[in-house]
Formats: structure tokens, C-alpha cells, sequence
């Protein structure tokens, strides 16, 4: 659940602000003017006041509630994950991080209960999700600015919603920036079971293309291999499978993949590097093994490869204010234009090569799929944090996620 | 010195042929016709018949020159350089492997001697230079198809128009393709004092480009210090001071690079990444420590840094067809067509972003610089091989160099 616009805006025990990088994305101070939408309340939230280890910093605390002011929106919590990302900038180790003490999770869904009399984008009931990270997601309620919320439609499921803003966005830019691939073309990735791997396999299925999804050796491979295939993918082996000999024959059948996406590092981007097709691109979007990616100089020169990273955070910045013409298109409801900017070009740009409209494409992949999946399933209260959070702080691979029944969750 | 439209053609107690991959790249058959503009001679040439330690597999042999055919051309090698590709080649390390036996050598300029009846494009007292790799300098003379041939100015010095064809062109399009660098901005090299650093060096300051350039300590490090910034360099710093605290303080007045290309690999090219700016990128075009390229998760993601790499033969055959309008200027020379698709575009391509107009370019900076200096003076007997070759070949930092006086250069 999660509640003030910033904790720098609650009546909190310690002053919580925000401290992100670049200065541009600095919170605004607190607003001078309220309203009386909403009345003040009690907030529990997870806070830390160092950088370090999740499980020993993380506290659950009481803050209380700040006033609506004239552009606030007061928001309940629905449900919100915890992703890696959260963890490491909780460890410090992230480059984006909050002035402490702060909020953690930088994701998740809530609900509008009220609104400031200057807010004309959302109301009462509307769903919400963050515009930016660092906002801080694990508190059951907040009141943040209107221009901090991008709302969603809510006839989705809700952990759709809640892990809507990061991982689908993350999958869905990096399938469309860097390589031009085409219905038949193939796609490798490691950590297939993550929530960006889970949001590849559902784009990627949407578009066309085929996906080689690459696990490590488990006792559960077959069920985890089913669900993923249920996603929609093509292909799932794993990290010992790929470095056998016999996948030359596999790819008598299959394409080389033009473009690998890398979460782990180390010997697993080794793998996918060999394994791309000439002039390919490997994108890197995470380090679960904490190590480096590694190339051979002969990749590099003969084989053409191309190593990138994507960050979120940085593509919002780079594209956010690229987008004028938004704002002329009168017919579209005011609350589209932040979630365009958000994660989306409007249209086809020939100034940004690989901006392509999603306006289309996003809402073409909800109606052919419903909806994203998720395999997240279980869920936990917020207050079981000291005594369940730290077990799944350690095991990385299980998903936490709180949600509106006050659940928490390990899958 | 180089001789014989490739070794196939030669009488050759072996018979010499060229595999080269791809297979479109391989040599066309040996013309059945012959003009009677060149008389047969014997030839020295330098040939390998397995691939291995070129001090144990590379002999000097007696080889007999073709008849020139109506599309041939009998050339007399004037220089030629030995390149650390050409060592590669020969190992069999390399992206593209002549068909065994060979003669050695990739580049180099001749003077043409004779030509075929129906050859227009060059004349005899012509300078040449190979318009692909693989056709085997290291011969006294040859006799090359026409379309074999690029003509170079016969004004500029010998040593220049034999490096011309490789390293000049590898440096212009890596400071060209990569990056939209503008006067002003710096850009940071490993392995300067090679063939290709200096013609970067030499480039870049032609473009009002700063360079930062990284050398191995050595006891004569002043010397060469000097005689790089005599060819423009603008900073000369050794990989034991790149690695130190203090650069810190050098980078407040020095632009970050936006550009970085390595020729070295492993830890040389670590550094290169730590001091790029973000969003730049490193281009690799040689391995000279034997060890990979190696990238921090938080480099590729949070940095936003770019790995690529970079070889001529593979660029030549991406963008040599893409000029179909040169040969409708009749008003130039019928010789630059061949050289400008060898490796420069026309003018500014809209289809292919990063290919601009080098007719300008280049013969501005021709015309500014005088014409690229070479740090290559000594010279040696290409009968000297057996004595001083294997030496030189060791010596990685060494320059080999046949030239017109059958000298063996080392520098």
C-alpha cells in the first residue's frame, strides 16, 4: 500500500526526502497549499535510515498521513513489489538513490481515494502507478502530486497493474530499440523466469517472434518450463543445456537469435554472446550473478557483436520531453499523455531511430493477450515483514510482493 | 614488393590459390586471356603453406610471374608494411584466411609497370594498392585484375601510400561511424604509437578533435612522447598513470571522451571504459594483450557505455555497394570511384547515418597536414627475411616494412 506523495510531505518521526540523481529529478518540496480531501491518518511503511543490508536496515514504522494539497492526490495502496532493483538501492548499490531516511520499492498499483481541488487528471477510484522511481511504494497509503502518478486502467489484474510500470515497459523497449526484428526472428535471454523474462515471452509471443529462454537446472524445471511455454514460449533450455555441443543442431532449425537480453553476467552473457547471430546486440539489464560481462575481442571485431545496457530510469529521461504534440490532441483523455510519455513514443520517430509508436502496439498486445501475465501468485501482510522479507531479501530468486489483502509474497 | 593478380595466377610450384570468407569474397578463376604488355620474370615472394608461428612457416621462394592478361596489370611492389593482422593471417587467428599455400601481407603500394589491353582505369608509373585484403604484398611484383586496384597519389611519401589502404581508413571511420564527435570534444586511445594511432592522432587533429592518448611505459617514452605530439597529439599519458587517482584532477580540464578505441583488450581496455563519458562508446579493433573485454553490469546499464568493435574488410564489404551514383560523374577520374567506394562515401547519407563525405574530408586533410606522417623510417631487404623477420615478427611493438630499396624496417 503506499501513501504520501513523498514522505518529505508526511508528518514522519524522521524527515524522509528524496535525494535522486540528476538533480533534475529532485522532489519538489513540499507544497504549501492543502485541501481537505483527504484527513490525516496513520501510514505504516517500510523504512530504512542507512544503506546496507535490506533485512538488517529495513524497518516497519507508523508515519502519519500529510493533508491533501490543491494538486495532491491521496492514494491507498493496492499492491507492490519488491524487485531487485529495490534491493539494491536499499544496499546502496543502484544509480538512482534517495535521501535517507526513505521509503523502499519503487514500484507498485494504488488506489485514489481523493484529490486536491486543483487536480483535473485522475479521481476518486482511478488506479494508479508511479511516474518516476524512488517514490517509495511499501506503505500502505501516501499523497503524492497529480504529475507523480500516471493512471492505468483497472479491469487488469491487479499484480499486472502493480508490476506494470518497471518490467513490461523494460522487456517492451528493449525488444523494439535495438535490433529491427521481424516475425520469425528469434530472441535469447537468460533469467527467463524473472519479471522482465516473463514480460519478454508475452511481447515478444505478441509480435511474432521466437523466444529461447534460457534457466538454470532446478528440481521444479519441467512445472516452471510449462509455465513459461503457457506465456507463450518457444523454447526453454538451460544454462548447461546452452554450453552442450548439441545446441549447433538446435540451431539447424531456429534462427541465431539478433538479440540476447542478459540479467545475470558473467559465464551466462558468455553464453548468450556466443550464441547470437553475426552483427547481433546483447543488451544487459541486471547482474544477478555479480559478475561482469565478458568479451572476446574476436566477437567484437569479427562476429560484429554489440554489447548495450537499458535502464528505465535513463530512457524515461532521455524521451520524456520529446513528446510536444501530446499536448495538442485534445481528444485524448488528459491522464494518456504522462503514461505515453511515460514509457512511449506517440508514432514512428525519425528523429529517435527505434521509437516506435506504442499507442498500437501496447494496447494490440493487452487485447491479443488479455492481459501480461504474471506468475506471481501468492501473497502475505505488510507487517509480516520482519519475520517473512528477510528470507526473501536472501533467496533472489523468489518474488516478494505485497498486495491489497496485506499479503506477501515468495514465487 | 608484390607481384601476380594473386599466386593462382602465378606459375607457382605450388599452386597458390585464396580462400576467402565469405564466399562471395573469393577470387575470381585466372583469365584465359593474356595481352603480351609483361614479360614473364621470376618472382621473391614470402609463402606459408600451413598456418602456424610465421617465423617457422613463412619461406622466401622463387615463383614465376604470369603473362599479363587484357584485364591485368603487372605491378612492382614499391613498399610494403607487415601488420599485426597479417601475422593473424598467417596463424590462422584471423576473420578471413587465404586458401593454403599463400603468400604473405595485406597491404602495401606498387607502381604499375604494364597494363592489358583492356585496361583504362590505371596507366603504367601509376602507384596502387590492394582493394581487399588477402591478396599477398609480400612478392617483388604481380600481376593483379584491374578491379584488384586502388591508385593512389604518386606525390605522397612511399611509406604513407603503402599504410594508406588499412590503418588511415580503420582511423577515420572509427572516429566517424561511432560517436557524432565536434571540435572540441576528446576522444581516448589505447596503443597509440601503431599504425592506426597515429592516423587517428593525425585525423582527429585535423577535425579539432583532442586526443588522450595511452601508452605502454618505456625508456624511451619521452622520445616517442614527443614524436606523437608532433603528429598532433594532444595528451600522452602511460597505463600506469591512466590508472591513478590523480587523472581525476586531468578530466576537470579535459572533456570526458565520448569516443574510446582499444586495440589492446584485458586491463588497458578497462580503463578506457572507466574514463569514458556516459553514453559513450568503446570500439575494439585488436587484441594485442590476448585477453577479453571485460564491462561492469553497472557500466553497461547505469552508464549507459556502448561495446563495439570495428574491421575494414567487413565495413568494405557492408558499404562497397551502396554508391551506385559515382559512376555516373563522368567529370571525375575514372580511378576514384574505385577508391572512394574502397572506403569513403560520397556526401552525406541520409540511409546510412554515420557515412559523410570523405572526398572533402580526406583531401582537406591531405591538404592540411601535408599527408599522414609515419613514424616508419628504417628499412631491410625483404631477402633479410629469414634473419631479421622472425625477430621483428616476436617484437610486437616493432614496425616491419619492405619498401622499394628491399629494406626490412623496424620501429
Amino acid at each position: 500500500m503506499w501513501v504520501c506523495g513523498a514522505l518529505c510531505r508526511t508528518r514522519a518521526p524522521a524527515q524522509l526526502g528524496q535525494r535522486l540523481l540528476p538533480e533534475s529529478r529532485r522532489r519538489r518540496p513540499a507544497s504549501a497549499s492543502f485541501s481537505a480531501s483527504a484527513e490525516p491518518s496513520r501510514v505504516r511503511a517500510l523504512v530504512y535510515e542507512h544503506h546496507g543490508d535490506p533485512a538488517k536496515v529495513v524497518e516497519l514504522k507508523n508515519l502519519e498521513l500529510a493533508a491533501v494539497g490543491g494538486s495532491d492526490v491521496h492514494v491507498k495502496m493496492l499492491a507492490a513489489p519488491i524487485n531487485p532493483s529495490d534491493i539494491n538501492m536499499i544496499q546502496g548499490n543502484y544509480g538512482l538513490l534517495p535521501q535517507l531516511p526513505a521509503v523502499g520499492g519503487n514500484e507498485g498499483v494504488g488506489q485514489v481515494v481523493a484529490v486536491g481541488s486543483g487536480v483535473t487528471g485522475v479521481k476518486p477510484g482511478d488506479w494508479v502507478i508511479p511516474a518516476n522511481p524512488g517514490l517509495g511504494t511499501w506503505r500502505t497509503e501516501a499523497v503524492f502530486g497529480e504529475e507523480e502518478l500516471i493512471t492505468v486502467p483497472s479491469d487488469i489484474p491487479l499484480q499486472s497493474a502493480a508490476t506494470l510500470g518497471v518490467n513490461p515497459c523494460t522487456a517492451y523497449r528493449m525488444l523494439v530499440d535495438f535490433e529491427r526484428l521481424r516475425p520469425g526472428d528469434s530472441i535469447i535471454q537468460n533469467a527467463s523466469n524473472s519479471g522482465v523474462g516473463q514480460a519478454v515471452i508475452q511481447i515478444a509471443a505478441a509480435r511474432g517472434l521466437r523466444t529461447i529462454n534460457v534457466l538454470r537446472d532446478r528440481p521444479d524445471l519441467q512445472k516452471l518450463t510449462d509455465r513459461l511455454k503457457n506465456l507463450g514460449a518457444n523454447h526453454v533450455v538451460t544454462e548447461e543445456e546452452l554450453r552442450k555441443p548439441e545446441m549447433k543442431s538446435f540451431f539447424k532449425d531456429v534462427p541465431q537469435p539478433r538479440l540476447a537480453l542478459n540479467c545475470v553476467g558473467g559465464k551466462s552473457s558468455t553464453e548468450l554472446l556466443r550464441h547470437l547471430a553475426p552483427g547481433g546486440t546483447m543488451v544487459t539489464y541486471g547482474g544477478m550473478a555479480k559478475q561482469p560481462v565478458i568479451a572476446s575481442v574476436s566477437q567484437l571485431i569479427f562476429k560484429d557483436l554489440k554489447l548495450r545496457g537499458f535502464w528505465l530510469s535513463q530512457w524515461k529521461k532521455d524521451h520524456s520531453p520529446v513528446f510536444p504534440s501530446i499536448t495538442s490532441e485534445s481528444a485524448l483523455p488528459r491522464r494518456w499523455p504522462k503514461y505515453w510519455s511515460f514509457s512511449f513514443s506517440i508514432s514512428p520517430s525519425n528523429e529517435y531511430s527505434g521509437l516506435i509508436s506504442c499507442r498500437t502496439d501496447w494496447f494490440d498486445l493487452l487485447a491479443v493477450q488479455g492481459t501480461l501475465k504474471s506468475l506471481l501468485q501468492h501473497s502475505s501482510s505488510i507487517s509480516d515483514w520482519e519475520t517473512k522479507i528477510p528470507h526473501g531479501l536472501k533467496a533472489r530468486s523468489k518474488k516478494i510482493f505485497f498486495n491489497s489483502h496485506n499479503c506477501l509474497n515468495y514465487c
